[in-house]
């Protein structure tokens, strides 16, 4: 055990290797972990570890990615109405490896059965096993709202999101999550990449929903992580010619030799919306009819919502995939309403990991080259100081565990 | 002629039954028209009667509504980028009877018929005849740009709009339009309806963008015209439960007459966009699901559009039909995000006075209680005074020309 | 117990008023069931009333109808790849009132409680209690596949459907049905409007899937029940001109009382597709734009989907609502391809109660006149010979349990 | 001249440098082209070259590609509707270099300028001049219809398409095309790749239509020069996997080097659409889920259509590119049915040449390995009958003029 990892004995965690009568049961080493506390502080603890219940499996989280939000919750204690209210394990961009499967996994539940096959009822097993290589979808939706049955889980408002209060996220070495919101990752598929799923996930999100197509040009606001994804990602889907944009000259360097294909633009902080975007609408040439029909706004900032609701062209859309502040101002509503502007937003993703990894798998993405840091699972409250200082240049930084921890 | 008239000899605007060198032409009775002017007055003067060219009609215009962007136009001397520079027939609802058609029209033209024959080319005659009653689509759009080949027609930036400077409207006796955007009234269809097929377009498409449903409940913010026709246009749709909302408990009053089924919601100036939101809510029943997936925001007020986004229900759609101040404030970003809430903007109209008309004739819509007040064309000026005194509670002003004006 | 109740005492079915270990209850009053058999007869025989498990609810079944489907399974034994292999209860257009609650419906189920608190799962209870008045949705789909996930679970392919082998259907007293699949009717709606709402969902999911709208043409195919709510869905739609087609001109007349706006056309057995579909775009006017952009073909036969292809507007939409054949021939492949014609098949419905409901609740729909015979529960052999026999001209059969059997 | 160059006095014609009065000019060179006849043979001729009228241009074309339809309507005299009925020059798939410029293309037409002046109507010249290097986009739309009007000008029926009778193509050396429907080349495309924009529009067309997005499976039918240009353009728009099917493995080999992630799968003859359709599905893994939700049908061959429905997996799209028979048969409607799959056809394109000039000159997609064989104008009949070879084992053939041919 690490020696910065205090043991927390609170009856709301649980103690590693002692307790079974409360669900938690007994590991080869322990479970450390990384929680975000009420009070705004990172404490190193190690956490219980519950076992696998009906349709859950007991995972081995191999990596994690840091997030901006991760790093939000931290500094400010919420996200909108998400609110920090006590100590909770941060991760949510994650894969494993799958070490126990609950009932209802790969067999039937005994208890079931007998009715089951009294009503004919068709118990399906649910598609991982003990060794899979898994991908976390990190949203447990309730499965029962109008909103799920409709197919729009992601809007779930009873949705159990991994490290986000009061769920347990995946910095930590052993975690339970149902079978169902796992998806197998393909040999070629590594770890790091798998975490990298979840970022792509809302990318693919949302250029679903904008609808980017072949030989359409497009523009991305932003090259930080979700920026630079979306940049690939547009890429991939044959988006051209596309812009990158960002106020950083370093970002957009890297966003270059990510994409070479790509043309940046550094935001000018002497002008304003409308000269931003009237400089960004240059690099596609003269006519209403190159402009781009489609940006990616994926920074949440308002000047820059501003600059891409007059940059897109007559009857395109803008997609805001970044979060931001409560309210918005300057929304240049007359020009939205003349040039016919649909101005979208998403909220996370639905069924996107299967396409993630048929772009990852297929040779169609590469996303290796973000992943800037990697720190072991006990340093991990060094890796989410180094996101939080922007002076450092990280890119993606990933907490990965490498020993072995089998059950 | 009207003792009220100026006989307006400028070079610009011709004289009546003299000129024939500059393409106008004598007509049996003066052409009186109501005319705003760059320094926001309205004059009622003589206007010249131009003669049809290729593709062309001369038009008696039997009936024009008033609409809010006239008093506009008069009053601020501007919408957006739309400025008053010069005098300018005002008018753009409206509906008349075919006096003359140019070549091209119902003939072949004979310069291009030998061209024509030599190439194998089709010269199709419009569809319009002298006698037949028309409704004027007012924007004739370019034909040539993407935004046209594309179908997005109302989106063409050079369309030439009736009414707006520098192109003159309706509210004159006498008027050439484009055959191909005129369309022919059934008989049980008066011209005042044919007149009201404008508003109805705003509404059409609106409801057309917006995707408007059976058995789907809407919520119509604002009792205005537009507000009341998305009422009935809402209504005929199947959408259910229907809730309109306005400051004004006299305009709900008469929003309940005019289509029954409607609940009714006073707007409270006390209450926030969140408070006024909750209590419409309400009106829905106690949970997401009830509630509204569109909202027809026809107002163009901010605190109604921030009120219509924490309205909708997760997943839905808040179509701002209303036109208002170039920018807004205040928008609950973070709300329409996690929401996932799609903001519409549209701009005027396409393809919807076929969809318009079927609605009057075949007894799907009435629209006729909404004509409050008519007055005939050499009192416009008089028409246009009383709709720009809200006190006086009129809905839809029209003037109509009942004399026999034919050539 | 009616005479000609036949008390079946296999173990498949169970006993009425004895068994309780294999989890079947006693009832106030014994359970008349209309069974099809596997040799393609029908019984009327009683059947075991199980008790509600957990998300479950035991219903008094008030009212349903009888489908062309239920004859289908009777007379030929299967309908595509659904095969009678056992006796099965039919019946899936279904209305009732519950009667008890399983665990979890409308509490928390102890077991699940303690579990749920230490991890914080919000473990929320549906929303149907004792004494309410639901439609039963007949579909229980397995919730767990893509399909499921996507929002599509019409088709999913462990789908459990009340009426079709193995699962019993709702022609029965006493019928246990998961909570999540009932709804729940205002007190305007009665048990016959509540069991209409199943073919209701038919015809919204087709309109849906097909995008009708207002003051658009569309014909109708055949003057059955499914076609003629469809007739009266598309007017609610605001849909105009309709046209309604069948062979049968008393199905027809019916057709104009019931929607007397629309207009009928019987098809002539002398003329081929292209003849037929020549004379209905006739009723629309002489050119290819008013002619209609959506055909909701609800028959299903072969020579009707080639008339509808032919009949449709170029660019428009052909809506297979009806079943037939497993293969269909002479499908016009190059008119299809010229004409860009969508060819679009749907199967059964999703989300479309609460839309019914809004319908028969709020006026927009008057489906009534559409039951034109009624029989006790007692009597439903009689009903389905009835049906079964086109000369009798009945439209919509109902089977009614108007007894107080209240547990 | 070339030797085989047959000098054609006929006045529908006319005569290479003489004629002025019917609106021929004089040109450098001669005319040579290509033309079917109505007693389905072919001849090389000399033809008359018009001066171009307003709006238009004189091209000199340097490269057009051979299509099947231009064999078909040789061997065969028709295509559906379209018939040979006289002398017409073959070609649609062009481009090649400005010469001349009619009235209104760079300039405003004299006649039309004061009355423009006079309404102050934009007269906005179009966007091509002497020199620019151009794609011809062969299908000139009326521009009046509703079709056109809504955008889908593909469908209007009075379209004049270059190379189709009576409408002259592109297989001559001095061509007449309006210069709205061009589109200029950069100059990193080839006149080649100019050429293939034409094939490639009606695959963008199609993915467009069926909405083939980025990690989504798909299946290409037919490996010929559409399959294999959809081939490519899934891959472009990342799509993955993607399997293409074809009877000949000479044209899979081909497959395979031209886009190397692509599975190939050759169809047996000796299974039946359902046996093939469960090879293919295989290929994509054992589940429903896995299988491809689209499938783009490029033979339009009876039984590759059945094998796609019986291919695409549960709610997916079949998108029918391929042309075929008048009548198919054994359309599998229940499974269509059952599976909700949306069965679509479309009819050329609409708005593609823009964006497949971006996929070539962005480099998303590379299309030069197509072009199997190259001819010099004057040898053009030899191309049509390599093409219509079989055993030749030709892909794309072109026909290219290199000569200096400038005015």
């Amino acid at each position: 055990m690490s020696p910065a990892l205090v043991t927390d004995s609170s009856p709301a965690n649980g103690v590693h290797k002692s307790a079974t009568s409360n669900g938690t049961i007994a590991t080869p080493l322990c479970n450390p972990s990384l929680q975000v506390t009420a009070d705004h502080r990172l404490k190193q603890v190690e956490a219980p570890v519950y076992a696998p219940q009906g349709g859950e499996v007991l995972l081995h989280i191999k990596a994690t990615g840091v997030c901006g939000s991760d790093i939000h919750f931290w500094k400010t204690g919420r996200i909108g109405s998400l609110v920090v209210e006590g100590d909770c394990i941060l991760g949510h961009e994650a894969a494993g490896v799958v070490l126990q499967c609950g009932p209802g996994v790969t067999d039937l539940k005994p208890g079931m059965c007998q009715q089951a096959k009294l009503r004919k009822v068709v118990v399906k097993p649910l598609n991982v096993k003990i060794g899979d290589r898994v991908a976390v979808e990190p949203g447990v939706p309730c499965g029962n709202c109008f909103l799920c049955l409709e197919g729009r889980y992601n809007l779930c408002e009873d949705v159990q999101f991994a490290g986000v209060y009061p769920y347990h996220g995946t910095l930590q070495r052993y975690k339970v999550h149902p079978a169902k919101w796992l998806h197998k990752l393909p040999d070629n598929v590594s770890y790091a990449e798998g975490a990298l799923l979840e970022p792509l996930s809302v990318v693919l999100h949302g250029i679903k929903t904008a609808g980017l197509s072949l030989g359409q040009g497009a523009v991305i606001c932003g090259a930080g992580p979700i920026g630079l994804i979306a940049l690939a990602a547009a890429r991939a889907s044959g988006a051209h010619p596309l812009v990158i944009t960002d106020l950083e000259p370093r970002r957009l360097g890297f966003a270059r030799s990510f994409v070479p294909s790509c043309i940046t633009y550094q935001v000018d902080r002497a002008l304003d919306a409308e000269g931003n975007a009237q400089a960004i609408r240059k690099l596609f040439g003269n006519d209403e009819y190159s402009c781009p029909r489609t940006i990616l706004e994926c920074t949440g900032v308002e000047s820059s919502i501003c600059t891409a609701a007059y940059t897109v062209r007559r009857g395109g859309t803008v997609m805001v995939i970044g979060v931001g502040r409560p309210v918005m101002n300057n929304l240049p509503f007359m020009h939205l309403s003349l040039a016919e502007i649909d101005l979208k937003f998403i909220n996370r993703y639905r069924d996107t990991w299967p396409s993630g990894i048929a772009c990852l798998s297929g040779g169609t993405l590469d996303l290796k080259p973000l992943v800037s840091h990697t720190f072991p699972l006990e340093n991990a409250l060094e890796a989410l100081h180094l996101c939080s200082d922007l002076s450092k240049g990280s890119i993606k930084v990933q907490i990965v565990d490498e020993v072995d921890a089998g059950i």
